[in-house]
């Protein structure tokens, strides 16, 4: 591990705004090798071996937190998982003060997921160790738009000039927003489509086509990325019913036969099955949402072992 | 690991029913093997090193979840706990998105717990690994009876011919139902203890002999196997009160007269001493169920490692 | 591991009262060690492999847990944490059972944190692993004590004849109770400080200079050690208001003006900022409060290992 052979210049992940396109591109080429690693019968490296990695969870989430165990432990890390909400919260300590107690246990890498946008960042000014978000808020969840360039690169050969369409509650999704800042660097062209509440005009101030009919906003387009629909983050008034929405915004097969004919449909998960996709979809051959689970541990390997290249070396 | 040295045929364990007998007693010889490494320093065997092992439990359950993750780590897994109550169905995933999403991240083995009977068996034909029913509904819980059998045999020398008097809420209880089948299969006399609201005279058309009246059921009964009582699961009205159920149906010392000279006491735990049962019964030398916990670990590390067999190999 | 070089003679932890002055400092001693295990690269010994630790917590505690947890791993064990409010207890299993349950799971360590004084005293008596307390009610919690006894040695050389000021709530804390014996036999010269209701005057009858006077308690003091403020334990009528308690008992720049020169602030965290202490003297040079969280991790370590030297060895 010498410092001119490191795979990302950074020594955090903490979003996809300000990377360099050679840096994503690595990063993406990396994982392509951590892939093979899962799909072994010992899928363990030793390269984090009595490393500590710490899994720090504002925010519940099954599937997030488990892969990132499962990358941390593939690679021989000694992982230790801590769910906020239920404990030292409830005593009032401060996400500075648990950073501090934590940094002095003296962990390797944080992953970090917390309800405040620039959370990790906070963290990264405070900690020795790596830090990667794991979602802060509305603002960034960089593994998330990794795993699914990773996903639709393995599935296209390409991400430049393809045409996306991201679908659903853009204004309050971590998910899009790193998404899109990753997928125009990589030369992608962005179409965001929804209500006007979830997707407003003024997001075209960002270079992106706005379209609150989905059936323009899916004409010709070659990936169609579908966004959890959170009502539980609504309030009353503003959460549409789920009948409704899904009349207008739920992807079904009449409205993805607007797209490419070859086209490829994504979703971060959870999914709202008949909420904002039809199971129809949802289990098609052109529904790449089981890969990108599994491009998530690979991307999260990846990521783990990059950063690790940064910790002190003695 | 050559497929014609294989502990069990099946590449799932999800329940007794079905088994023959030489793979039950398979199992069973292969589990004595697994107590010496328990009682050893160093309680580790390399066998699943770098396997994922999930332990996915939708009810909460210390000690089973407890029992199968030491099992996994003693055969050195990687063992992640999924206590999905608490994430993913909260935000209205069903089970079989969440099977879909494990099984993208390449686990080896699925150990699942669930309220709903037949969980088990729609996750096993949804996933490429191994999947262990830790518990699903009133249906079954094989490792339990895999280890009550065990217990059993180590300290009666056999099965076969002894009288076995199960002892309590039989109509809701998997504990139940998976030692009847394994029990049966395996040549003991049964009978079922309990009132006609838990222990129906219906049942006797399983061949089982049932009894109203616990004197009668356990006359020269060689096994007493008591069930905890799980009043939580209810409605009101049907609850007995504990004194009620204790001074008919909770074992002590005087009904446990009735049954054979050396007959032994067992009960699966969590235990509601003085509703089901005496605490001079479950702490006397005639109780196993200290055994029974230990066994617990033995039989899941035996099963663990005969369905890895069954994994692909390269 | 031969007994004639043994670290600690006890098999248990369970408090500090009742240790030799030699048996203490050889833990110091020890876990200077393995406080330089922790900054190497790979923090990992395999001293504890094979080994089974469980951590069972009976009330939440983010810190303690996963100090316990991180100390386990970098020693190799297998570490299982119990969360038990949340699952067994629920059912109605006491304490007893839930111990002996464990125990026939056959690990080699319990550490254990419970509600009620002397839940680790009775949980030893009935196990045939080591138990660690690491807190029972209002009774002890030695391993905060032993780091907190580490961290002022490494800064003042010794603790004999050195003035420690305990501010706070000594009445409920358990940290104050195990920390009044520990640096009483090492030789410190203690001073309770606190409110009547909170320090009361009986205290004296144990030796112990009691102060009611912030100003006067803290005068010439080596040591500043303050306590949590835990107004979640405390009844409605007796609890203070945060902003009184300050004014009177909160640790400010004013305050620690007149303790020595050169005294040194502790606290065991979580901290109430702006209720016991102000942020200023907090995070100021003069805290030695990250590394007590640092000292946390290599006392366990110490610990752990030393129990292990009683286990059988065979």
């Amino acid at each position: 591990m010498q410092p001119d052979v490191r795979i990302f210049p950074h020594r955090h992940l903490l979003g996809i705004e300000g990377l360099r396109r050679p840096d994503i591109e690595n990063l993406l080429d990396f994982a392509e090798q951590a892939v093979e690693v899962s799909r072994q019968v010992e899928k363990k490296k030793s390269i984090l071996r009595g490393r500590t990695q710490i899994n720090l969870f504002y925010e519940p989430s099954t599937r997030t937190q488990a892969s990132f165990e499962i990358a941390g432990k593939r690679l021989g890390a000694d992982v230790m998982n801590m769910s906020v909400a239920r404990s030292s919260e409830s005593k009032g300590e401060t996400l500075l003060d648990t950073a501090m107690t934590l940094n002095a246990m003296r962990p390797d890498i944080i992953v970090v997921r917390h309800a405040q946008a620039g959370a990790a960042h906070l963290l990264a000014r405070k900690v020795d160790c790596s830090v990667v978000n794991a979602g802060d808020g509305a603002h960034e969840h960089p593994t998330q738009a990794l795993l699914d360039a990773l996903t639709i690169r393995r599935n296209k050969g390409r991400i430049e000039g393809l045409t996306v369409a991201i679908c659903g509650d853009i204004l309050h999704s971590r998910v899009a927003r790193s998404n899109m800042i990753l997928l125009s660097a990589l030369g992608a062209r962005l179409r965001v489509v929804g209500p006007s509440t979830l997707a407003p005009d003024s997001l075209s101030r960002l270079g992106l086509e706005v379209h609150h009919d989905m059936r323009r906003g899916l004409d010709g387009a070659d990936i169609v990325m579908m966004l959890r629909l959170q009502r539980e983050r609504m309030s009353g008034a503003l959460a549409p019913s789920a009948r409704e929405y899904f009349h207008f915004f739920g992807l079904d097969e009449e409205k993805l036969a607007l797209a490419a004919p070859d086209a490829l449909v994504m979703h971060p998960g959870p999914m709202n099955r008949g909420v904002e996709i039809d199971s129809a979809v949802a289990d098609s051959p052109r529904s790449l949402i089981r890969e990108q689970v599994e491009m998530g541990v690979a991307v999260r390997m990846a990521v783990l072992e990059a950063l690790a290249q940064h910790l002190p070396n003695v």
